[in-house]
């Protein structure tokens, strides 16, 4: 297909896919003239893909790059590729050198059983928000942070489950560069649903008690 | 305390707190001459809110003013308040007219007894995510939300019992505010320990399966 049917079918405006085609997060198309290509399946596919991650995700241009090269790289294992992608689509993440912050972080993993690596992303933004809490004084937020480990597990199953129930290779590491970044927007969305559902009803059983016999309204708000 | 010792205790440099004090996310100190004002412990407290919302949590100078208007807000219920946080923190949110979608995210609500607030920003999002997911044919992947569900339920339980904890309306306001942002990125942070956690643990299983009697490298690898 021409370019023009590339953007009718994904509703990406054509100078976007030429960008996306000079950023290389599409492959060139077969040339059929000096200036005009043909593109197929593959191409739609990847550009639906990169959408979502773009869309979705909220992903910079490089770090749409770096989870489609977890995609391509021969070395793949989907341990290595997991990694990868996180480390794409969270950068380089912020440091803090406050000692107490990370001692809180080393005894956290400790606790759970998990390895010690001062080095990765997820320790190191782990480190970052211990020491924000510490310096706006919320002493009681590392407390927080073995009940987020537990749910955590959970959810790690349940990712790495779904992982598995691909056909394929090819499926799997698709899984694990889309669904990351997929799985981290519905987790964000349903976790405010869940949020403000508990919220609501906790509103509503504190009004009925302060005015017994009149409960009962809803306590939807604008813009809620 | 003059504006020179505002930065030097926070680390915050003295154009970027007079760029907080033009827009408004810092109060205007006393003046004690024309050129000259005395700021006190409400503006250092408020200065290390403003930058944990800015350095941990990703806001925008409007998100951060959002955050704070909830903290200030006279009418203010500790629901509405995470309303109007959670809006200020996500934005407008995308939107999908993608009626598939819109549908399996209302069969989801339903599923939970949750109450169906098609305008909400957290619906729309999760809309957008489904609708995404479809267009690049991960089927399965709204069976992914049943478990999210689960946990975060949970998450939410416990997230309303810590603002419980405060001793004070304002000490909870706060937490709703900065706690919200903070817990964000931690939950982001362990997410990502605990799947790269079990991730490392599979991939040695499955090596060990591989070569028997070989087993038992670490397997941290670069970057990881």
């Amino acid at each position: 297909m021409r370019i023009a049917e590339l953007s009718r079918r994904t509703g990406v405006p054509v100078p976007t896919i030429k960008y996306y085609l000079r950023e290389g997060l599409l492959p060139a198309g077969e040339l059929t003239s000096p200036n005009q290509a043909r593109y197929g399946e593959t191409h739609l596919h990847r550009l639906r893909l990169v959408r979502a991650l773009v869309e979705v995700g909220g992903l910079s241009i490089a770090a749409v790059r770096g989870v489609l090269g977890a995609l391509e790289d021969p070395e793949r294992s989907l341990h290595r590729a997991m990694g990868t992608v996180e480390t794409a689509i969270v950068g380089a993440g912020a440091a803090s050198d406050d000692e107490v912050a990370h001692e809180q972080a080393r005894r956290f993993v400790d606790r759970q059983g998990w390895g010690y690596r001062p080095d990765s992303h997820a320790f190191r933004s782990l480190v970052a928000v211990l020491a924000s809490a510490r310096d706006i004084g919320l002493d009681s937020f590392p407390g927080q942070l073995d009940g987020y480990a537990r749910v955590c597990g959970k959810l790690a199953e349940q990712d790495l489950d779904y992982v598995m129930t691909a056909a394929t290779k090819d499926a799997a590491m698709e899984i694990v560069a889309v669904g990351t970044v997929l799985g981290d927007a519905a987790l964000a969305a349903v976790r405010r649903l869940a949020r403000r559902e508990l919220s609501a009803v906790r509103a509503r059983a504190e009004r009925e008690e302060a005015r017994p016999g009149e409960g009962g309204q809803d306590c939807a708000e604008p813009g809620d």
